[in-house]
């Protein structure tokens, strides 16, 4: 049987996103609502070795709800890549007498975690934090869908333009490895094409799809391509393909970058903080270890941390479907 | 077996929300995609009756994707209430020679679809756009995640000047008869209560709660009340009981109002809204009538407009949970 | 010849606004490029009478200059009207022996700031913080352009709505004695007719000009109303009025409330409130005192603080005549 | 003595800028309220050769103040400056029988204006039109305080990431030759060095400057760069070079690019739209011609084109010291 929980330790690891601070808050007023001592862990792990700590109570965290990135701070950890660092890190967490730890991260971070599970037994629990929603148990991570908001500012800002002017856009959104920014913001934004990790367009139809558009009596075209596109062109050689391949599109390039990052939270990523840090705090109370927090069909649910760093999210093909008829 | 739809019409009815435009723009493109007419009706219900329709084709709903209201325009119709009304409707459809007609609106628009439908066998598909979320088969309804990201801007201005003088303010939000507004706004905006039409706080309890605040150290306040609280005092009258039975604080009122009905969509309603449109025209295309599309788990589905009328949403009551422990 | 000056406070007095907080970092930062201490005297001039004192360096007011409202607090202070308040305020800033005062507010804290001079001899500057730009010896106070900028990003969205509806819409904004928000926030929201206190039109010339509007082919309507309005009725009796005396147009109200007085302030806000934070501090420094900080055509300058609380500001006539051609 | 003017051309031409629709609409309806005809030319001098022409009422611009872009379209004339070109122009115009022409553009618009009005005498009036502000004769361009709001806004959004993650951003903004911009941006994102075209700070001094910053506590830094920077170097060579000669901080780039041309206009730069529309209106009536609208002082004033072309924008220089100041 578990032993009774007294004080969980927290922080944040890897990219920051926003809606870390409200999570950050939620565990913090759990753990006062519970009577459990609540301390934060600065930088990540990195902060964890080093036994950076500050304990916090529900007053610390007043405020910051609305606020982007994570007054934690966040940093990537190769000293927890090691034994040894995991080592210090562990004696540093017994010293202060943490019962459990909630790591809001993307997948780099819960691998940490989880191995720091195993080789101590010491009892984990994750939140995904990342705007990529790239996690595997959650229908939405934590800043997706600010990230998402952001992004579409952006296009529509850009768009403006673009409908002045008669010009083509290729608009670069972050996503390395899955194309959920770009398939839900490109929908948003009205883009007529959008270039994912997850299908290999093709330079050429990529072409004949936008004359088409231009012979339906587009002016303008905005392209949305995802970091990690399929095609394998950066976002540059792709515009001088298509002003060698194109005639009467005066072309244009815009990399969106870590602004995508930034904001105060959407309402639905501020709802979501919340409820990620009431569960999260309530099932190491309840005894869980080594569980992702998630959002699944409207519920808060647990998958094993394991499952969540090697399940795979998939795009919605549905939405590339929409995408497709919207261009129309 | 159901004819070949060769053409559709589209009206918006009710009161307006974000995406609505999204959604016409959606519904004309799906039916651009499958080469089917589209006839827009303007002023809801009585322009169908008036005959003040115009064909729309996929490049008259360019740039509308991030408008709010509905260039189509809405209306209470008394005269679609009225056997005459809804025959001359009828006459009007078929003189155009519509095969179809999908109404965007809320549960008084989807009452009228559905007596047409009853009346002349007409096929009708309704989508959900309104900002209450008060409707049975989706999780979420066109425009509210949009009216929730401008409540809690305005509560984010409002509790800057809050805590810069110790106050305490009631903010009124819309829900005449659910509290999802209110319930997710309040968690985002970190009300320290929310008063609902669903449950009943009570006066004391209410005072209580916001001296325990203060004791806490808190030195400024925000309650959330939705229009149609159960506590059945209007939010001056609060205001007023709050400051005769309570000390310290300074309370002021604030109704956000109409705004929030306004504004450019959120990418949210805005790939809803696109993902709305073709799921009901394509819905009509195969042959189904007398259905609501709506969002369940995260797909796409349809619900016999009979049940979304009927229908009760719930309060989610985890909700409610997180609200009290965020507010230690 | 002045002494010098080697420690000067801070403190944030009145209705709070946009830039308060960017005008402290301001004031702190500038005493640190000068070698000068600088104190943050919390809650206005009631902390100045309980020294509620805390030393600011450049690193306490980093991450401020974009957040709304002010850190160190705002109060209206009644002690500080009697001789004996001030006294004792006196006696707690000689007591930590700052040299010179900042006292950024609004004509009610300048007048304090003034007799607390006269009687004391003690160094103050001004520096005019207010959303309602109701200061003589400035062309622009501190939060009147993040206000108008709110403010008409409200009547946006009430424009969606009321559009979408053929609505008539009455929308109360901040000024009680001057309409400057009103007509700046009135052109810029497209307003039919902007009522302020400095002119009166008249019920029946708003019905009429109403009725001409609607002649001319416009469906919707919106009628800026500042708190002030000569008129004298307040909005609810104004829709009344024309409800009564209008045909055909569905009226509704809204009154936009303390969300004006937050929110990130402005690109111009900041850069002004940084401006005048250098400006308050160096014109100490070199000896001035009494005096407030403006922006007069686009140069920083003092004008004697009695003055400033004298001086009226005019409405300016050419906006007026602006929005009439504007309404046609 | 001036002929009495019936009907009026309004065009925008070169870079589009928030607000060149409000202006648009001031210019139509205050012909329309002198009675004088209006007819948008479409798509700059491209469409006054072509006779690409539209009469335009006070209904015709309902809806834009509010729109980013140009509903007319903009765009860059070869053709225009060539003779032939102009001649053709001047025989369209002629052709349709309008006694003057509104241009809203910036400096190469303005020159193509100047040199047609000396071939043919043709009456023409300058608004200033781009986000640079860098056209002689006014304080402020119209999209230049839009501009502002967008650039410090995704600041703030990056910094969120910087600061949870010590990092050093250089973001790049517009400005190939002048550095308003990048001045008033960076003072109002807190920005540690801002590099402008008029001044070369140096590649060592700017490491200097930083590694001071970074002494005195910043963890965190954030450096605006001006397109058309003195340094001379891009920003990514900047990166570089920071990259190799300072420890201790992870250095990310940012280009925040065509973004910063779109969006809503912000309050001033409707007002200011509406203004200059009347007054270039008016001003064409009163039989002046040749000359730029601009804001002095806070007045509407004419500036004679070729003025306004050959004048220099100087840099404020107080603006720079306050910045110097501010990263104390």
């Amino acid at each position: 049987m578990s032993k009774k929980i007294k004080k969980i330790a927290v922080l944040t690891s890897g990219g920051d996103s926003p809606g870390m601070n409200a999570a950050i808050r939620a565990v913090v007023r759990t753990c006062s609502y519970h009577n459990i001592q609540c301390i934060g862990v600065y930088r990540g792990y990195e902060g964890l070795i080093d036994g950076d700590f500050e304990e916090l109570n529900a007053r610390s965290v007043k405020g910051i709800i609305n606020k982007g990135g994570t007054f934690l701070k966040s940093a990537r950890s190769n000293r927890f890549r090691t034994p040894e660092g995991r080592k210090q890190a562990y004696e540093k967490i017994k010293e202060i007498e943490a019962d459990g730890l909630v790591v809001i991260g993307g997948d780099g971070s819960f691998t940490g975690a989880m191995i720091f599970n195993q080789e101590f037994g010491f009892p984990v629990m994750g939140i995904p934090g990342t705007i990529d929603n790239d996690i595997f148990g959650t229908s939405h991570t934590l800043g997706f869908d600010t990230a998402l908001n952001t992004v579409v500012d952006a296009i529509d800002k850009i768009r403006d333009t673009a409908s002045s002017h008669n010009r083509l856009f290729f608009i670069e959104v972050m996503g390395r490895d899955v194309g959920h920014i770009a398939l839900n913001a490109g929908i948003a934004g009205g883009a007529e094409e959008i270039l994912i990790p997850e299908e290999d367009l093709g330079l050429d139809r990529l072409v004949e799809s936008l004359n088409r558009s231009k012979k339906s009596g587009k002016t303008s075209s905005i392209v949305i391509v995802a970091e990690g596109d399929k095609i394998g062109k950066n976002i540059f050689e792709l515009k001088e393909y298509v002003d060698d391949n194109m005639e009467g599109y005066d072309v244009r390039v815009s990399v969106l970058g870590h602004m995508q990052r930034g904001g105060a939270p959407s309402c639905f990523d501020r709802v979501l903080a919340s409820r990620m840090g009431v569960k999260a705090v309530e099932s190491l109370i309840g005894g869980q270890t080594n569980y992702m927090v998630g959002l699944l069909n409207g519920k808060m649910e647990l998958t094993p941390i394991e499952k969540a760093i090697k399940g795979k999210t998939k795009i919605n093909l549905e939405l590339l479907r929409v995408s497709d008829i919207m261009s129309t």
